[in-house]
């Protein structure tokens, strides 16, 4: 393990960190919030220091390295990122129990929106800023943004390739351009622009800059931390239409931007994955809003397709916001709910769950299967957007669909410890390993994650973590193989 | 598609079950029950017509097949085979409406043990024996069953292989001896007499002749259809204790049994599957009795421990029977009796679910794709029992898992229509497609599935055919490509 390597990312990551952390920081002085400076300032100054002795103990690193050291360097990251990042709201005292302020902060870094605060509108307003820009960086990940800004000579091309995979969702991670750390800029400059769209669109529609801000970037990361306790229920109807739309924008996969500045429109529309989240968005909604409109929930069928479209957004981009309380939804909506969760959006996206294009290489492969069963001369390979897909991937896909499935039914059966209703236990391990944040029940919209105990709030961390940098950086981490001597 | 084999195969399968239609016919005569012998005489007569006849229709087979052919006459058999035998339900009126009979037909011969019969101690004594009698046959397979009566020049030697493999529960089909007749034969032999085992065992708890009879003969298939109201929970003590071991029993390989006979001892004591099977079945035993003695279900702890035992027996071995109402358990009992359903027990037994080889090659596959991923020139095999497993049983468990997976969440999907409880919902389609019987809340063990529309009930039969066929030939079935011409 070359753990010098490993070491001077992390240095890295820290203090990348610490800098986010002026955002609050600034902002808690311009409130003159005495808690708050003091908690961002003690956490950055701390920050700061940790990171430059990580620095300077790991100043020569050898070049030698393997991908496993890629795995275990995004995990070790985010797990650092996080136990740095609750601290303030620690110090702050809005979160003062170490359990619930890491599982927030992780809830936040992953993107998945999760509470265990009963009434943000309490919080201060340095707190709240610090939640949802970590949903925002997490959306499209820390590491990702070092190779953005990271001088490109300083850093070693193999490894940073193998950090990209280790941290970008999706079966399969494409280079825009053939240098990975233009790809990351380019990433990063599409995803900045959009956001900034997107805080402009909600001033539009009367929020507050602060509210523009913090929704944008929760938006962004489909994240799903507010600042109002009933999420978005309270806002306008065009905030919630403007939003309806940005989170659908965010779960799209962000090379299709790419594609589209550079004018490749014809590729763009041949697309599958993308054609296979907008029929299932457009499919599901429909499907709720006359399941809804004939139990009569809301007034008019203009509310009806209002509340529904901004649901099936919300838990098809994992964000998890909510306009309304769809616990009380009829069965066939909060069935269709449920496995949206575990869909996801596209990969290569801010969005969680098992991406869209895994489910297109599921299917096709199961149907390359049965043909080959009935006809086992032929031999035909899995095609997607014309292109065969590797063995390699479909394999990769598979041990994916094996290891979600096991981390689901272990996190289901140690969560169930605590006593709360079966429906409860399936929905907040869905919620949290697919990183959406509410689930059904006594974790639905209205209600949070502190009826857990602190084990569970761990094993959630977990799944949350696993959820985000889709297991095996994880599943490496605690394997015993990487730390065997022999390897 | 070779019609002429298909059908020629289907009009013995036919022709077979108006065979084993007698004894309930038998029954009925001695018991002067009139609508029964109508019900069962007029079937009786009708399918052995049909079978002349469709036998007459294929006499002259060309001897040219696919593995495909074997799918679809496996899947075609067991409809037919559901359609013949739920005539007498209907004739009797025990249960008159047709979606209900081939409901219950259906859940019989696949050994779900689910059933829309409010009160059973209102059937017919033939019905009820006809209905323990569908568990017991279907639970090796009336193709097995037809291939060891068969004669053995008259059999088409790889067709039957074919059957042989769509109707065998397991990852892989392993042949006993290099014949599949005497395979069969060996098969059906070791069955009967573990059934005549129990009944004699059964008989000694107390039990009546006809409910030993009926009772063993439900445990055997681990089918779960019972002649008591309230399952197995008015029996006696030693009744529950003996079914217990006789559940466990069934849900071994029968291969197992084999080579005990043949005095490989040592072989059955280092098998990997068997071993797994016994060891999730004591813990989850263990786990279960300190929860429920924990939250003071029971009197004392040896009740707590004889119910735990028996529910998670009847779970793991997919029976279904019920000692006491596992729905109102905590939600941690509930929550492992929910996995279990999933996992199920051995390859190559009569019961459903996963089966504990497919597990076993899932947790290796996976280990051995993180291996490969830290150690990429490091080239190693899954191996199990220390035999390497193929790359196309890796592949085709792969492609179940998915076709499970999709199974699963399309029929939730469906159900959920209906308007029941999401955990309703789960838990019956779980209880369906791995052929257990009852599930939690709504279709718990005191409740039943007449509260699901028709359209619902025709979702679960094909769940319950897919689950117990293990999906692919009713896949193949359905499917576009059997059907083309082109083909």
């Amino acid at each position: 393990m070359n753990f010098k390597m490993i070491g001077r990312f992390i240095s890295y990551v820290i203090l990348i960190e610490a800098g986010f952390m002026l955002f609050p920081f600034v902002l808690a002085i311009a409130d003159g919030d005495d808690t708050a400076i003091f908690g961002f300032g003690i956490t950055i100054l701390g920050a700061v220091l940790l990171g430059l002795l990580v620095l300077l103990l790991c100043k020569k690193a050898p070049i030698h390295f393997y991908e496993s050291e890629g795995f275990v360097c995004v995990g070790i990251s985010w797990i650092v990122l996080s136990l740095i990042g609750c601290v303030p709201f620690i110090l702050s005292k809005d979160i003062p129990n170490f359990f619930d302020a890491f599982f927030e902060m992780v809830s936040g870094f992953t993107t998945t929106g999760a509470s265990v605060i009963p009434n943000v509108e309490l919080c201060t307003r340095a707190t709240l800023l610090w939640r949802s820009l970590s949903n925002w960086v997490g959306g499209m990940g820390i590491l990702v943004f070092m190779l953005a800004i990271l001088p490109a000579g300083r850093s070693n091309r193999g490894f940073t390739m193998h950090l990209m995979r280790a941290e970008s969702p999706g079966p399969s991670v494409g280079k825009l351009v053939p240098r990975m750390r233009q790809t990351a800029l380019i990433l990063y400059t599409i995803y900045l622009v959009i956001t900034i769209l997107n805080v402009i669109a909600l001033l539009f529609t009367g929020l507050s800059f602060f509210e523009s801000i913090c929704g944008a970037m929760s938006t962004a990361g489909t994240g799903g931390f507010g600042v109002k306790a009933d999420s978005f229920a309270g806002f306008p109807a065009s905030t919630q239409i403007v939003t309806t739309v940005f989170m659908l924008v965010y779960g799209v996969n962000f090379s299709v931007y790419y594609l589209l500045l550079i004018g490749k429109i014809s590729s763009v529309l041949r697309d599958a994955e993308l054609r296979l989240y907008i029929s299932t968005y457009l499919i599901a909604t429909a499907l709720i809003t006359i399941n809804l409109f004939r139990s009569s929930l809301f007034a008019t069928f203009g509310e009806t397709l209002r509340h529904a479209a901004f649901q099936v957004s919300s838990i098809m981009s994992t964000t998890g916001f909510a306009t309304t309380d769809f616990d009380t939804w009829p069965a066939l909506s909060k069935g269709i709910l449920l496995i949206l969760m575990v869909f996801g959006a596209c990969a290569g996206s801010t969005a969680g769950g098992m991406k869209m294009a895994r489910i297109l290489i599921y299917v096709k492969s199961m149907a390359r299967n049965i043909r080959h069963s009935l006809h086992p001369s032929k031999v035909s390979a899995v095609r997607i957007n014309g292109s065969p897909i590797s063995d390699t991937v479909i394999t990769t896909s598979n041990a994916y669909l094996v290891a979600y499935v096991a981390m689901i039914i272990l996190s289901f059966l140690l969560v169930s410890i605590d006593g709360l209703s079966v429906e409860t236990n399936i929905s907040a391990v869905l919620a949290t390993s697919n990183n959406i944040g509410p689930g059904l029940a006594a974790v639905g919209p209205n209600a949070n994650y502190a009826a857990y105990s602190s084990f569970s709030k761990v094993i959630f961390c977990i799944d949350m973590l696993a959820g985000r940098l889709e297991i095996f950086p994880i599943l490496v981490l605690f394997s015993r193989t990487t730390w065997s001597r022999k390897a």
